[in-house]
């Protein structure tokens, strides 16, 4: 059975091998590449070969491999390359910091000198914004 | 079979529903809450049951669930509050803005006006500590 790919989808001509890449990790549904424009040592990230654009329309088997993955590449960049913490990190639609419109999952290993922030500001959402979120939210 | 909870820990206490919180969504496995501090309308975490401290070492269905949910969940939260994005995010040691270690996803919507930054510097990391990395990391 074929990868269903997307034309002119970068991310899919990656993947699946069609322009190489520095990759660290290869199965049949995944291809886990470096970031080409890493927050930190090691930065990577995981790309199913399917095309997807984005976490909504995931497929259940791709939803379930993908965390377990990370889990056990984690685990091996935090190991071979000495890091201090790890941050995961899967981003949707432009206004989410997504630049390539196929389903990606970030790998960001930390270093005590890494000089990086990943984090969001506090205090811009008020309890009563909270509250209203609450009552829409709890069904 | 009893959920392995951890003494004092705060997320055990809150997803096993031994300190009330505002639930957005509970199974067997899961709680979904509020954050408490959140970095934009509707921020909420995926706690589970079981205490497990980060990705590291959780199960492999705690893995292979957790993900789906963040799917599905995600899809809701940016539907009932009509977010524009939506940033997973998952921090494992407190170089990398873990504060609480019970592992826990945060799901973020994102808004237009949100005013959120989340992302990373980039241009920190040399090509050469690129290649570095990768060779080290190719296996």
């Amino acid at each position: 059975m074929g990868i269903s790919m997307k034309e002119d989808c970068i991310f899919c001509k990656l993947a699946n091998g069609i322009i190489p890449t520095k990759s660290i990790y290869e199965d049949d549904d995944f291809k886990i590449i470096m970031d080409a424009s890493p927050a930190t040592r090691g930065h990577a990230l995981i790309v199913p070969k399917e095309h997807n654009e984005n976490i909504y329309d995931l497929p259940d088997g791709t939803a379930e491999k993908v965390f377990k993955l990370a889990r056990d590449q984690a685990a091996r960049i935090k190991e071979t390359l000495g890091a201090d913490g790890f941050n995961i990190v899967q981003n949707n639609g432009e206004i989410a910091g997504q630049t390539v419109f196929h389903f990606h999952m970030h790998l960001i290993p930390r270093y005590k000198d890494d000089g990086q922030l990943l984090g969001w500001k506090h205090g811009l959402v008020s309890e009563a914004d909270i509250d209203k979120a609450y009552e829409k939210l709890k069904g």
